[in-house]
């Protein structure tokens, strides 16, 4: 089985490549975990397609195996439905050594990780990424947490998994509107990480796009070997991780705003669209670059568009975010494409601009 | 200023002891903390005697300076009230560099350093001890949580302070009940940890309980630097630090069943006696030093039996403590004084003859 590594500060640990879910309990046996109590959890969509499977197969490793599904979507993803993980655990007498795992999406894995983070000062959890989004960005690197009160992840922890479970075979199940999404995640990485990656997101879109085995899985590898380099260098943001959030400072005030009717991969695409603003309008990067850069976006089906907010409640909603620091707002901008800066030098002119240049 | 370094894994801090608030101002200036936004969470006991003082000397120092009483007891120490500091937090703003005071006894710690641990995943805080308890213990080591559905600190995390700042002066306000519960647990540290602490305790009783200014600094101090060395060689309960479970094993479990009604350090004064009756049975102390040993709480005027609960419910109330591992009670047994040995393989029998010991 393929795999890499993620070496934390915290935690080394494996994110394994499969196409299905059978070698899930040798993975198990193979880190050492703890034979007793394993707790699945997973949300409506992928528990039904998918738990079973899963269940079955932890069986053949642990003594007990329990479950708990919640209702899929970010409206989910608050303390309350946190507070049915502990009951359940409490229930079931969970230990420190048992081991929770999230089976789906990033509110999945978020919301595990963030009950199994506190749940007896930590016990042990392991990301079974199923949406594209999750398997390239949030289960990997340890940022687990629930929104609260309208405000995206403000409340979580760090906390690294024991290992991340990837099988690709379960995105051609995904619905083609998060598998979009999921690709906003993956572009992402394009102009701060790497040329080459851009090259081969170009030349290899159409298999990406029909979601061919071989593709998707070099495409989700090289995002995972970037994440990985990313938070090996830097787990708590300290500053190198905040490359990562590129898109995000605008996008999840918009997600906020708009109350998550859209998705996040989708909010991160409109604040690539923006942020690419900034950086034309101060002259680091061409029109004509941001608008190649957009159009792979639109490739994908992304809308780089959104309506029905106006810039100011954007811009206040910004302040609320963990990214802000002594009141000021730090923003990633590409100065040319490989290159980033990380600024908290964007004037609220700019923001409200680059705001606008995405309202319909 | 005298201070104490405690270099745990994920962190080096110092703890400062003073005879008043006035410099705590300073200690955060040469601790480095941002001069931007502190948050000052107290109860309502301390809160009307001491917030003000501490408020008026952080303001020499920060920009910004809020505040948050919540109503005094173990009652609160649970999630709702958790949740009206992330308000507190949200509404002024807070950020990751912002700073959470913890002015209060062990609940207070507890929960303000929970709060901090997952608010933005993780914002600065400080302790300001101000019961015995949490000067000797709660506030040394990094565990922080809430109660959940009765059961004792189920959630909770791992986070250190920025430093912890004891003035001892506050002693003289603190009720007497609060006062002996807090000897129980300065007492634990004697047979687990140096019979010349031991025999300072005897030689010392009478100042200590009149809280004579010297003797009660050089117990907190002993106190701290043992609790110091323990968690610096074993931050995160690996094994170690387990021995400053000692008496808590029954200990919490009474808390819980008697729904709160005891304080802790009551509960652990039992609890110890407790324990000390199965190291009698198995032989390892004479009943002669085990009475020595409760005659020294007692002395301090803990009282060492329960009534209204019955062993079995007890025993049933243990299994849902962090402390089973692989469903195995762990145990803190003397073997002799300043010698202990941490065990799973106390049976069911000598536990409930153990909690019958202590039930009037």
């Amino acid at each position: 089985m393929e795999s890499i590594i993620v070496s934390a500060e915290s935690k080394r640990y494996p994110i394994c490549f499969d196409n299905s879910f059978s070698s899930l309990a040798e993975v198990c046996e193979k880190t050492g975990l703890n034979k007793g109590k394993a707790f699945v959890i997973s949300d409506t969509n992928v528990g039904q397609l998918y738990i079973k499977e899963v269940i079955d197969n932890l069986k053949t490793y642990f003594d007990e195996v329990h479950s708990l599904i919640f209702e899929s979507g970010e409206k989910s993803k608050n303390l309350s439905t946190i507070m049915r993980f502990y009951d359940v655990l409490l229930e079931n007498r969970a230990e420190r050594k048992s081991v929770i795992f999230a089976l789906g999406g990033g509110v999945c894995g978020d919301m595990a990780g963030f009950a199994a983070s506190t749940y007896l000062r930590g016990i042990k959890f392991v990301q079974i990424p199923t949406s594209l989004l999750s398997q390239v960005d949030s289960s990997v690197g340890g940022k687990v947490g629930v929104d609260y009160r309208g405000a995206k992840n403000i409340v979580g922890s760090f906390y690294q998994p024991e290992f991340v479970f990837i099988n690709t075979s379960v995105l051609k199940t995904l619905p083609e509107r998060e598998f979009k999404a999921g690709m906003a995640e993956v572009i992402k990485y394009a102009p701060i990480a790497s040329p080459k990656f851009y090259d081969f997101l170009w030349d290899n879109k159409e298999d990406i796009k029909s979601i061919d085995e071989k593709a998707i899985r070099n495409t989700i590898r090289y995002c995972c070997m970037a994440k990985a380099d990313v938070v090996s260098k830097d787990e708590k943001e300290g500053g190198l991780r905040e490359i990562l959030n590129f898109g995000h400072t605008i996008g999840h005030a918009i997600e906020s705003v708009k109350n998550f009717e859209l998705l996040h991969g989708e909010c991160v695409a409109i604040g690539m669209s923006a942020a690419m603003e900034i950086s034309v309008s101060r002259g680091y990067i061409t029109k004509q670059e941001a608008e190649i850069f957009r159009e792979l976006l639109r490739f994908f089906g992304l809308d780089l568009t959104v309506e029905g907010v106006t810039a100011e409640e954007v811009y206040k909603q910004m302040f609320l975010d963990k990214k802000v620091k002594d009141n000021k707002l730090s923003f990633v901008l590409i100065k040319k494409f490989g290159k980033t800066i990380r600024t908290n030098d964007v004037t609220e002119e700019e923001v409200i601009n680059a705001i606008n240049y995405v309202i319909r």
